[in-house]
Order: structure tokens, then C-alpha cells, then sequence
């Protein structure tokens, strides 16, 4: 090393070639809103190269000082300047668009280095919640802080609140437990969520007697008018079944099998968007109740801030397909769950991975759109891992597609399409 | 019997008491237009009970001659008179609307009575088509008149029209089989079929690499935009599975197990309804490509024509959910099914039997209308079957639901609801 | 004429090279149901040129007999041969796939020139309906055949199937005038119809106090359990006002303007298409239910039959957007309409011209589906009729679109795009 | 006065009659989340009547305590107890549960009185925003407040964060002016805004050459797979139209005529729900996009929050129906409303009013939905101002219903049921 280097070094300033190599996470202030945005920087000497938010870099460190442009395909530039101190860098991003360079738009930012995965083996976590957050929002403090292949064993709130001692706890609406921040995790990347366990805690959910609008005709809304009462169902842990605590005279034998499930799970998403409701749902996962997310299952969601922020709410003892009753049976949960980080790679929308199948969740506005999104998340899925064309696309949908839907309950509806391991294991 | 009574019978006027008790099915000339109506007589000496199109009616038999008057709650009439000869009717029949009686409106008819159960054990039919057709309608002349209980072994050609032998014998858009007339079946009546048999009859398939739109965004449009072309496929009716003739390159490998079912299974729809194009479905069934109409399936139909007028057709060897390529892997098939009539039992859409399962069949424009007709078309059959309350029906629905999607390739989109036979076993 | 021609023509042969060249219809017989198909000729002298559904053929006439082959972009082709006798063709057309050569399908026909357009000044036919047909199908005989630039002028009954004196003729369901036959209209072209005169020709219409089902979500549905009774309107013809004949409370000063419309108006489908129900719709138009098919409007829809076969009816005394009663006020009309023809012009959907705007009519099993069939067809138009590039079409019709909801009444729901010819105008 | 309650009220106790009758906001702490419950107070002396959330309630103030329990029809209970100070209470409620009063719910609450209706004239306000918002929060701090009937003159940014003087000041998505706090204004009313004033105040708009995915078919999403570049259009405000800056080659002459609106109007939701994004929409109105909120249209809102909180902004130079290019021609705007609060009255959803025509504004996830939620809001709307019945609904939207499609752009689809004032004038 240089002399003149290693005295910067010293000065605090110039950074070891290690030092700047890597991904970086951008966090730049578009006037007065915080943005994030990927960097991701190669140091050789004073070169510097890699990408800006996906588009090629050039440029140099100099005396601990950075510099570099980055250009996209239709001419438009982002010339950054920035100090390196105490291994993160601070300075001024200019953007320019190709067909109006006259108004560069100029924002200040920090940068930090995504860490690196640690090495050692992977920890236990024991977490008690103490508050449970009611949006999925990048701005709630991490409760906890953990690697990616750690486990974390949890419990969960009903959706109205309620804690496994059936003490309110909060407000109903799918009260979260997290969010937890999983190093390494950076936007752009997939969190990696499987459930090891999903355990009933109480001996009681709570439900109704109402159907969703979206499940009726105008002939059946007039005969369900009268429907909307709480109905509270006793969970026998032992023998595995739910039944009615106060059975009306057809329900006196009726009884359903258990079957635990998350109704959400989430990461946060970007900074600049509204953090959405825990009724909510989208790319980042969500209210998605579907009957799937169940002990063994594995859920894949994008990763939009630095961390991921995952949370997780809304037990259900069991649930049919839709959770027509807009509550499934509610309760509170016993979870654990191991988390793992799959860098630098896009989902178009939650996926879902069980012992036999591949899922695409699709939520959207109507079951029409969400069956879209669905069959494209999944072509997507097929494209990227499986190396397939458009052609072969098709005749593997065709030949192979499950749908099931997922959701009818809230804003979004859930379409899920589901593709059986023994048809793909062929295409690998 | 009175020496009068016997006088006229020999002329060819006056029933026996057993002669005029019974269902009748009434063909009435509505300006040109035959519309069937249901009639159900009780004859005692000369005086008349029953129901005309469900409303009660009063009158008498006199020297051959019936007369008689159905009221409905809000006051509507119905004047009917009529000659019985040769064990039909043929008369006239008056309807007044109660709020505009001076503008009566007549309408000539003839009714045959609906031929009673045959006693004797159930035939074996083997029938071998020479005609396929193109629509499910009310006028084409059955191929085969069977009894309830009666078996019927028949082949379908593809939906192109090709035969097991590989020879078109008719234009493409699902020619079907049939129509089979089944004895006793008349409008009102619930036509069962119980298939036996799907067994494939030839050694290939027709189907393509294409996405219908239904099922594609704007960006996965884009991408399969060049796709669309014939794909042939391979039964290996030994192993059990079908493989694409000329496989691309990530699928030499690839295959699915057949699963033969039957893409199309209508009975005719009424008289003055316009006959439906094989390609469509609704509460008659028709077109439903759903891949659960299998071997071992039931299928429950209204009847909407004396007779019924059984049609089948569109076999697929295999068969995604949704039919997403347009077409499946459509072929041949050599059939075998077993018929049977409920009388007198209304069902709002077509409803599918397996072993495990109860299904309810919705089928309209969107799968968002479609979800809501198979949810209230299961909230009926609940009731009716069941005995459930509007309370007790969502409370079933919302733990033991099963959505599948049945097709999404034509101009209903097709949505099922199915519950296990476990859940409702304690219902009964 | 060379004497040998003079010869062959006298034996009944061969044609003049008047005779070939032109448009023809061809009626071939695929395994017993008739297709049409387009043909255009070039004969000069021996040789013959064209297109056979729009792929080039080469062939030549040798003594009455014709002989050519039409090949597509796929290596498909078809090779004719055929008898001229009588100004008709008569022969066999074998069609071979290029991935299937082995498999050549052949097919009898025969074909008939379209008529040329007449000369001479165009005429004015009174016509008075004896038959309403519900279905609009191809295979009803024409009631009478007129020429482009006609005016026939003529009534309808309502949708009921009563006729200006009330007296029902027809069941109901909107039985239709026609079907009318328009020399020179060939599959392939566009029939124009142009509404000069839409006059009531009775004092009262038929109407309910019904809400269709798409209309109302399930809060609605309840509150409108009780309704569904009829209700008949005045129409008071010099006021120009409807008013319910016997009004409640609210209504006793209510009165609605009189906007008499065609709630039907369609051509044929293809022969090969299953005939549909009078209260349906689609590319070839039908009961669209749009309130601006009315007095000075021009229609424009697809011939897909010789003749088009023109049908009207469903007049409706007026009607808020939507049919959102099922009925609209429901009347008999007078009906005065100039035909035209533009030759070999496709449009996707139907489409209406007033005196200020040019609209896109969509038709489709949802308002969704049907919004995006008006704007995909109206971006048709727009590349079509104004050469418009793709970013100038979004330019246009996000600047200029206005949307109406046609009708919701039934199978398909209507939305049409408007725009305004003061926009378009500056296109040109 | 009594001289005992002089003493009492000198000691800082008790209330004259006049400080608690009125309408209070209290504001509960439900486990940590704010929550507002509407009060009405009645006293008598001692003796305390009114309403709490719409239920009746009964009980006494003594000593500067107040004490009342409200019950509603199914038993369930709130018990209250508070003391008054300084105009304000603070104290407990205990909500039981008819079904489950062996768990009730205790929350802490503060209630402050609605203020009353200032006399004197109403007011005038510049006010030049610095803070533009990207949430319709009720957390956000009043810019300003205002009584009802004041009018205030503001300006708003474009979509995309720049003023008038093409200054980006706040990241895109509809940044918004305000909150502004309308006095009196407490949930369960009404805020009513009068646009009296839209005026362009630069002179160019930025807008794209996209279709919105909504709007393609996937043969339309083929064409346009290339567009979705920057399109800036120049205002002419002279002149009264908008053109393209740099046109294509079509587009030379292409003019559309300016039509100044906003995009969004807003008053916040309930402290309960999570903040929507200022690209949503909702019973609280929001980003609309509907293009008859113009100069002179009034718009009626919920009230949620004490004070309503409006929001408006995302001013549009014009816009076709739907906003398909997803940005319309997006501009700054000069902004002059007048405000009103119509004391608690409860709407469905938004509803605008023009010199023709009131409106009702059904925002939904698909078109259907919006469709049934304009219909059912205006349904409403009907019974409740105009009295009508059922039938009569039906019968007054059969014949004069106008459907426009607002908005497609965004996650919530707008479709908008007109009527003219022309046909309500004769119901009242």
C-alpha cells in the first residue's frame, strides 16, 4: 500500500480496496422523503466500477473521496459525489434526463455497506412480543435483530388483538408481531421465510356467521341478511378438530380439522410508499390468508428496505378457501420460523413453496386480475429458474396448472396457481 | 264403473282415474314458439287436483273433456280446456294477468303424460355414433331413447371432430354424442349421469402453446405474442402419461399422467331458449371443461325437455385447470355412463359428485361472477339438502370451502366450489 | 370473342373474362355444416389470379373448368377445382396443412359472384312485418332484399311482442324485423346503416321496477328484495314526456324526456357459428341496449353472411344508461333506415356515428372485459381510419376519450368509447 | 342559578347546562391507537340525556362528575365516567359485551365539545403552501383553519412535486396542499367544498404515451409494447387548449381544449386506519381522477376526524375519461374553494354536484364494483334527500340514469352515476 494511502487511511478517509467493494444500500432525500437505492461498487486501485440502481458506473476514489457516473440505456445520468467516513459514504447525487438536461435534480444521501453474511452457526431466538404494530411499515424499529439461517421462535396475536391468554393486547386488525431485521437482507433481494411450527396456544378462536360481499349473488345477500353474529369456536388440541361452543341444531356434530396457518406475512415495503395496513395486501405478501401457510411451508417475499423487516399476524385454527366469513377462526399463535436471504433476485409477487408444490400468489383487486397476476407471477417463475420459453410456458401451464383462491375477504383477492414438484422435477 | 262412464270411454272420450293422475308435460304455441309447461294432475271420479306450472289448480273431468283453473298468489289465471284422446291432451289454455284482465291471452297446447318408471332390470345400450352436433339443442332428434338406470357404452370424437380412427367427421367447436333421450325425465326433473367409463381410444392429442387472454396481463401478452402454434401430443395409454410429440428443448423430459375427463356434458336447454353452440355452457352444464368430470364422477343436470336430451363430447386426455392453452390435450373417447332422473328437484347450476366430494359448478362472464353463482349455488344446495340455515350455511362454507378454478378458455369462465363428504357427513 | 371461346361458351362452359373476375361467395360443406369463404378473381384470358381468404392463388379456366392454387405464409394450401355452369361455380377445394401434407381435406362447394353495385337512383321500400324472429340467425329467409343506397321503411315490435295496436304477435324476448338481404354484401365487408327516422307509434311502453343483478352490491339487494313489479308508461307523444301511467307518491310529477332507440340491431354471424338469442349481442351487434342508437345515428357492423342480413327491433321509448331495469320503456316502433355497403373493411367490435362523435361499442361478460374491447377496438379505428402510430392513439384517447356504460342488463356487458369529431378532426 | 350550583361551579366543578349540552368528540385510547366516538349531550339540571356512537344514553353530572351508561338494541353496554375541566373530560368507558360480560373493555378518553358555528361574515384566506403531503393523514398538522363558509385561495404542485414556477418541492405521487382544519367540522358530518376557482398558472403539463394496463386487451398490449415515453404538452392559456410540444407526425394539428380539475380532494380517515397514499382513493375521496371536479363543481365528503382535514391537489390541465395514459396533462394549479359542513350526515361514498347534474362516485378494485357502489351510493342518496322508495329508485335510475367512467388508472377503478336535476326537480 502506498504510503500517501495508508496515510488517508489513517486520516480516516480513503477506504482499503476491501472496504469499498460490495453492495451498498443508498438512502438519498428526495426532498424530504427518504428513497433507497441499490449500489453496488468493484474497487481496483482508484477505479471504481459496478451498478446504480441496475445501470453500469465509472469513476474513482480519490484522497476519500468518491466519485462516479452512472448512465441508463436512454441516455439518462446520475453523477455522484460522495465522503468516505467511518465505512459508510455521505455526499450529492445529480440526476440528469437525457431529453431535458437543462434540470438536474440534485439530492443529498448516505450510504451504508450491506453486511456481509457472518460465518458461524446459525442462532436460536427466543422473542416475546410486547407490541404489535397495526401497518407494515419500514419505519417501526426492529424488535429484533437476527442472521440469515437463525430461528426465531414467537408468538402472535388474534386478528382482534387478543394474546394466547385471551388478554387484549391492541387494537384489532391484524396486529403484527416483528417487524425483525434480518441481516444482509438488501432491497433487492428475496427473503427466505419457512415455518418450522405453527402450534395453537388457546382452546378458543373467534369467527361468525357472515359471508363477504364478494361472495354473494343479490339472491343469497337477501337470505345471508340477517347473518353478521360472533360465533366462537372451541379448539380441541388433542384430537385436532374445531367445533361450535354453541352448536345451533345442524352444527351439533360438526367439526372441522385443525389446520394452523399465518394469515399474514410481510416484509416492508419501500420507504416511499404508505406503509399499508395489516388488512392489506400486495408484492410485499400481506394479509394474504391463504390456508397454505402452514407449518412446513416456505414463503418467498421481496426484500424493499435494508433488513427486510419481516412481520408476521392473523393466526387462523383453520380456514376455508377465501375466509368467506371475513374472520377465519381466529386466534393467537405459537410460532417458529427460520429466515434465509437470496441476494439480488426479483419476484413479481409472493411465493409460496410446500413439500410437493410451487406457488405464485396473485392479489389484486378482482379474482379476474388476481388469476392474471397468478398465471404471470408463475410464467416469470417458470423463465427465471426453469430456463423455459414462452412455448413451453404454455404447454407446462396448460398441462400442469392448479389454481386455488386464496382470498375474498378484503380488498385484495387472492388467486393462488400451484404447480406440482413431480411435473417440474423433468424440466430441471 | 257407472254403464255412462264405460259409454263414453268407449267412444274414445273418458280417462280412468289412473289415466289422468300423473305428470304431465304441456306443449303450448306461444305465437309460434312451443314452450313446455309442467302439470301435475289428481284425478277423483270427475273432479280434478294438481298444479299447473306450479300453482294450484281446480276442476273437473266431464265426457272427456277437462276443464280447469291455476291461480298464482298475485292473482294470475290460467283457463285451461282440453280434449283427452289417445292419452293426450290437446286444448287450449286462457292466462289473464291479474292486474290487466281484459287483455287475456290464448294459446293452444297438446300434453302427453310423463311415461312412468319402467319396472325390469336395467338395459346395457351399446351405441355407436354416426351424427355429432353442434349445438345443445331441444330439436335435434335423440340417437337413443334409454331408461333411468339404463347403461349406455358410446365413443366421443375430439373436439376438431376426429375419431378414434384419426377421421374427421364433422366440423371442429366439440361435436358432441346424443342426445340421448331418457324416459321419465321431464322439465323440472334433475338428470343424473354416473360415468363409469373414460377410457382413451387413440394415441394422441391435439393442443397448442398458446395462452388464452383471460389469463395473460399486458406483460405476459407481450411476451407470448409469437406463440400460438399446434403442439401434438403422445398418449401412452400403457405408462399413463402423454409427452409432447416433437418435445423443445427443456421438455424432453417433460410429461403429465393422462387423466381422461370430459370437457362437455349438457342436457338441452328449453324450448324457447335459443340452442346453445357446443363452446358454451351455463346451468345446462354443456361446455364446463372442468377436470374433475372423470371417471367415477357424477354429474347432476336440469331438465329442461321431456326427455331430457343427453349430449356429451370433448374429451381430454389430460387436462390443467383452466384450460389455458384453449385447447387441452383434446381427444377421442370411449365412454361408458349410467343415467338416472330425481324427479321434481330444482338445482341452480350443474353439480358434480366424486367420491370424496360435493361440487357446485358457477359459471358466468367474469370468475368474480362465476365465484359468487358456485357460492350460492353450494348455499342451495345446503339448504335444500341439508336443511342448513343462512347461519349455519356460512359457517360450513367459511371452515370446510374448496375453490377450484374449471375453466377460464371460453365465454364463461368457470368456478366450483367443493366440499368434503367428511365435513358434511356430520350434518345429516 | 375467338371463336373457339364462342364455342365453350355456347357448350355451356367457359365464361367471358367479365364473367370470372369479380368477388365471390363461396359455400363450401365442412362434414355437413356450409362455410363461407371469400374469393376474388382476376381472369385474363386463361390465366386467373386473386385471393382465396385473402392468400394469393394462381390458376387458370380451361374450357368451363377452373383450376387454382392459394397458398399462406405457412406453406398451407388449398387446391381448387371447380365447374363454371350458369354463372356458378361448382367443385372441390383440398386443403393441406404444411406440417401435415399427408392429411389433405377435401371439400365440396359451390360459389356465386357478388352482384355489382346497381346503378340508377336508389328506392324507397314500404315493408310491413308478418314474422319476428328470435334468433339472429343466417338461415331465416330474407323478407326482403334491397340494394346499397335504399331506404326501407318499416315497424318493430316490443320486446314482448306486441306491435303498435298491442296485440302480441310473437313471444317475447325481442323479436326482431328483418331479416333484410343487402345486395353486394359480402363476408369480409361492413354494412352501414343509417337511422333517418325512429318514431313512436303508440301511447304506452313496458317497464318493471326491477334493478339487474349487476346493478347492485349486496346492501342494495336487500333493500330491493320487494321489487320487481311491472309498471307501464305513458308516452305522451306531442309533450314529447314518459310518465308512469299510475305513478307513486314521489313520482307523481315525474316525467322522462322520450329518446326512442333500437335496443336491437344486428347482422348474421357466420354459418358456421351457432345462431344466438335475440337478447344477446357481440361483434355482429345485437341487443346492445345503447340509448344513443337513436333517430340520425349511423351503425356500422360486420357482414359475415351474402346479404348481411340485417335485423332491428327492441324499441325502447327511452332509457337511462345501463338498462338498468331490465326493461327499458319498453314499445312498438316506426322505423325508417338507408343501408349501405363498404367493401372488404374489417371492424372488431360494432361502432356508431352521430352527428358529433364516432364510438366504440364493447361487449364483453364484464364491464371490465368490455372496457378494454371498446378501447382496443376504438385504437383500431384510429390506426385504420387515421393511420395513428401507437403513441399517438394513447395520446388521443387519453386527452379526448369519453366513456359511456351501454348496458348491464344482460349476458354481455356494454361499454363504448366515444370520441369527439371536433377532436379528430385536426387527425386527418 | 341555584346558589349550590354557583358554589359548585366556582369550585371548578360543575358545568352550566349551556358547557355540556352540545356535541362532543372523545378521543379513546384503545391499546395504544386513538379512536373517535361520537357524543351528544343533553343536560337537564343534574340530569344528562343524548347519544354515545348513535346509542342512547343516560346519566347524571354531579360535582363536576359525569357519570352515563349508553346501550344499544343487542345489550351491549358503555359505561362512562368522567370528570369535566377546563371544557374538557377525561375520564373512562367500559365497553361489556351483551354475550360476554364477564370480559369488559376499559379505555382512558379525553372529549373536547365541537366547537359551535362562528357568527359574523365568513372570511377570506390567502394561503401559500411550503409542506406538500403524500399521505391523506389525519396526523399530518393543520396548515391552516378555517370556519365554515370561508373561502381560501391556494395553489397546488403537479403529480409530480413542481409548482408554478417548474420547482420540484416534495417527491411525486399527488403531493398535496393542506391539511386544512374546517371548524365544526366532527365525524359523522359532511364537509362540503365549492371549487370556485381552477386556474392554470404555467404554461406546460407533463403526461406519457402509455395505456394503462386496465385498458389493453392482449392483442392491444402487443401494439403498444413500446410506448411509455415522457410526453409534454404546451399550454395555451390564451387560447384555451393544450397541444403537444414536439408532435408526431398526426399530432401537428391536435389540439385539446384546456379543462382545468383536480385530480384530488381529500379529508382524512379515521385515526384508526392506516394513512392511504395520495394515489388512493376511498370513501374519503382522494385521487379520483374524475374530470367533471372542475371549476364550479361542489364536492361532498365525510368527515372522520375532528376538523375533516382536507387535502387537495394533482391538478390536471385536461383528461380524457379514465386518465389512461396513468398521468393525465399533470400541471400546477391556482386553487380558490369555499367550505361548509352539513352536520352529521352520513354518506356512501364521495358525490359531486354540477349546475346540471348531481353525481355519486363508486371507487372500487374492478369496474364492476365501482359500478354497484356508484349505483348503491346513489340509491342512497335517493332515499335519503328525496324520499323514495325502492320502486321508486328502480324506476327514477332505470330512466335517467348517465354512467361515466371516471378513472382506471389506479388501484381503485371510478365509474360515476349522473343524474340530471332536471328529472330530481319533479320528485321534491
Amino acid at each position: 500500500m502506498h504510503k500517501l494511502v495508508v496515510l488517508l487511511a489513517l486520516a480516516g478517509g480513503i477506504a482499503p480496496a476491501q472496504e469499498l467493494t460490495g453492495r451498498w444500500v443508498v438512502t438519498a432525500d428526495y426532498y424530504g422523503t427518504p428513497v433507497n437505492i441499490r449500489l453496488s461498487l468493484q474497487q481496483q486501485g482508484e477505479k471504481l466500477t459496478g451498478t446504480f440502481q441496475g445501470d453500469k458506473l465509472e469513476g474513482s476514489l480519490s484522497g476519500g473521496t468518491v466519485h462516479f457516473v452512472a448512465r441508463d440505456d436512454d441516455g439518462n445520468s446520475a453523477t455522484v459525489d460522495a465522503k468516505l467516513a467511518g465505512g459508510a459514504l455521505t455526499g450529492t447525487m445529480v440526476l440528469a434526463d437525457a431529453d431535458d438536461p437543462q434540470r438536474p435534480r440534485k439530492h443529498s444521501f448516505t450510504a451504508s455497506k450491506v453486511e456481509p453474511r457472518r460465518g458461524g452457526p446459525s442462532r436460536h431466538h427466543e422473542f416475546t412480543p410486547s407490541v404489535f404494530y397495526r401497518q407494515f411499515s419500514p419505519f417501526n424499529k426492529p424488535v429484533l435483530t437476527v442472521a440469515p439461517g437463525d430461528t426465531i421462535h414467537t408468538t402472535t396475536v388474534d386478528a382482534g388483538g387478543a394474546d394466547e391468554k385471551s388478554v387484549t393486547r391492541v387494537l384489532g386488525g391484524n396486529p403484527e408481531t416483528g417487524p425483525f431485521y434480518i441481516e444482509t437482507a438488501a432491497p433487492g433481494d428475496i427473503l427466505v421465510v419457512h415455518l418450522n411450527r405453527l402450534k395453537l396456544n388457546r382452546d378458543w378462536a373467534g369467527s361468525d356467521d357472515f359471508l363477504v360481499p364478494r361472495a354473494v349473488d343479490s339472491d343469497l345477500a337477501v337470505k345471508m341478511k340477517d347473518a353478521g353474529k360472533s360465533i366462537r369456536w372451541h379448539l380441541d388440541l388433542a384430537r385436532g378438530v374445531a367445533t361450535p361452543e354453541k352448536p345451533s341444531e345442524h352444527l351439533k356434530q360438526y367439526s372441522v380439522p385443525l389446520g394452523p396457518m399465518l394469515g399474514c406475512i410481510a416484509t416492508a415495503p419501500s420507504l416511499a410508499q404508505a406503509p399499508p395496513p395489516t388488512g392489506d395486501s400486495g408484492r410485499f405478501g400481506g394479509n394474504m390468508d391463504f390456508n397454505e401457510i402452514v407449518e412446513g411451508a416456505t414463503v418467498y417475499l421481496p426484500v424493499s428496505v435494508p433488513g427486510a423487516l419481516l412481520y408476521l399476524g392473523d393466526g387462523h385454527a383453520a380456514q376455508g378457501d377465501g375466509e368467506l366469513n371475513g374472520n377465519a377462526l381466529e386466534t393467537s399463535m405459537d410460532v417458529e420460523f427460520t429466515v434465509d436471504v437470496i441476494p439480488q433476485k426479483r419476484i413479481q409477487s409472493p411465493r409460496v413453496e410446500s413439500a410437493t408444490h410451487i406457488m405464485a400468489v396473485g392479489l389484486e383487486g378482482s379474482l379476474d386480475d388476481a388469476f392474471r397476476t397468478a398465471t404471470a407471477s408463475m410464467a416469470q417463475w417458470l423463465a427465471d429458474d426453469y430456463k423455459l420459453t414462452p412455448s413451453e410456458i404454455a404447454q407446462v401451464l396448460g398441462t400442469a396448472a392448479e389454481y386455488r383462491i386464496g382470498e375474498v375477504a378484503d380488498r385484495n383477492a387472492g388467486v393462488v396457481l400451484k404447480l406440482n414438484k413431480e411435473r417440474l422435477a423433468a424440466l430441471k
